[in-house]
């Protein structure tokens, strides 16, 4: 058999927080980071797809950076790659890029280092680097992941919802940094709030098992992160406001923000419900890129190609 | 066909709060309420099992109180019943007697009053006499139940945990009033406290759903109600210590206590655990009543007697 020649990574898009669940729990769906590498003379990137002036960056590219600081990490030498990206994750608003690139130059470290890392040790790094484990988790293993980090210790479980979860992603042209999207938030909370805020993610974690759309409105709501954010995300409150009509069954920030998530009816027309958002937003004097999407299962895959 | 002479109902204990899902968690477990009614002259109860002093008043009887109090607001007459009650659920201790009591009430009402009430509106009678709905929907329809009424209206969502959860309940002998052990509570959490909490009520669920006992220890860590219990609950701290030894995998506060649930690893032996548990608590100058039980996926359940 001849040698692998190329190693071909896909990782999903995440969206982690989900309303109630801040910090605590993420989905993967259905938008790609595609990679494909081999080993090369010098560091080479090609991009086509989303984003690509900040895909062919070579100098401070997030998925070759991570590939060194693991391979120098480890003491292994540097094998100069060529990368082949096709992308179409929207890069920093909030849909997970950074847990993608970030697992792609774990993977790529760990394929030409030939280092022996487990499930656990690529989380872990990958969720040291992202400050927590959601959005690396959801997009290692797919589904609807819940991450615990409070203890130390990170724990992961994955849940398969149970049955088509059809979404909507509405994406504005501006991007914001986690770090911004952090600093709104107090440092206290209330009893009342604590509590709708465990309730809800936990009624949001049956709608996702029992698959029960009809519970995705009220377990959306949230008092942690999103009154805070609001003022930083103009699409939110709007979109909020669409929650329980035209098939629209509740809308969230999508991780910090700016983007937002919407969770579709799967009964209902989803071009319908994006007629509806736009000019929603139009009327409110916004506007915003609506990409249809869906909570998929499938969490990163790695395949070999033995030709050039 | 003989009209039925007598109603039975057989209610389960609960236990609500969980560890981390304080307001908005509970489980089934399989000690029950077993009340059989018929229509007599005056007020009439008999008790067997537990606490049979309380299960006989008359006068002060939380099922009869409730029963008499729905017909009432129902403009319906008051049919007097003979009860004959056998209760094995531990009352004043955190184990779900007043929610399986209120729900016994109700269902005389509904058969004795002829009223057409669906399980929404008899969640909500009972969860607004019990003044949250955890207990209530957990001992209505069995399993593991989550429910949210932060929003106004009530919400609840039922999962069936994988596998089988064996439980030990330590009950001791001083009973605590709810009200007590709530007044113990501050009204700020830091976000850490909060983030850890929801992720923790997560990781509890998807150990549920997934059957993974392994998550147990990590997942009950609460740092939003127990910690300012446990003052009046002197068994939790050292069946705390136990965690992660001996078959035990963890434990929390049944309800508002004072009666603590331990969850136990179903591959070892429920008798070794329990010898180990009471040498622990002996060595700490303590004792309690332990009990064995399991999670139950049976709610309550009515039937219809045509004999005398």
């Amino acid at each position: 058999m001849s040698k692998p020649r190329s190693v071909n990574i896909v990782l999903p898009a995440t969206s982690a927080n989900l309303g109630p669940a801040f910090d605590a729990a993420a989905l993967a769906f259905n938008l790609f980071l595609k990679v494909r590498a081999r080993e090369s003379k010098s560091f080479v990137v090609r991009a086509t797809g989303r984003d690509t002036r900040v895909c062919e960056q070579v100098d401070e590219h997030l998925i070759l950076t991570t590939y060194r600081d693991v391979l120098t990490m480890e003491g292994k030498p540097i094998v100069p790659l060529t990368l082949a990206i096709d992308n179409q994750i929207p890069i920093g608003k909030g849909c997970g890029s950074s847990a993608a690139a970030r697992l792609a130059g774990i993977t790529l470290a760990i394929r030409f280092g030939k280092l022996k890392w487990n499930d656990r040790q690529i989380l872990s790094e990958a969720s040291n680097r992202e400050h927590h484990p959601d959005n690396a988790s959801a997009c290692w293993v797919g589904g609807v992941t819940v991450a615990s980090s409070s203890g130390g210790a990170i724990n992961i479980a994955n849940i398969r919802p149970k049955g088509t979860w059809p979404l909507l992603l509405a994406v504005p042209e501006k991007v914001l940094s986690t770090e911004d999207a952090r600093r709104t938030l107090p440092s206290q909370y209330s009893r009342g709030d604590v509590v709708a805020n465990i309730q809800n993610s936990l009624l949001l974690m049956a709608a996702f098992v029992n698959g029960r759309p009809d519970l995705i409105r009220d377990s959306l709501q949230d008092r942690i992160h999103q009154p805070y954010r609001a003022p930083l995300c103009n699409l939110l409150a709007p979109l909020q406001e669409l929650a329980g009509t035209q098939g629209i069954l509740g809308a969230c920030l999508s991780g910090a923000g700016p983007s937002v998530l919407m969770f579709l009816d799967p009964k209902t027309s989803a071009t319908r419900a994006q007629h509806r958002i736009e000019a929603h937003l139009a009327g409110n004097g916004l506007s915003a890129e609506l990409i249809p999407a869906a909570i998929t299962n499938r969490g990163a895959r790695l395949s070999f190609g033995i030709g050039r």
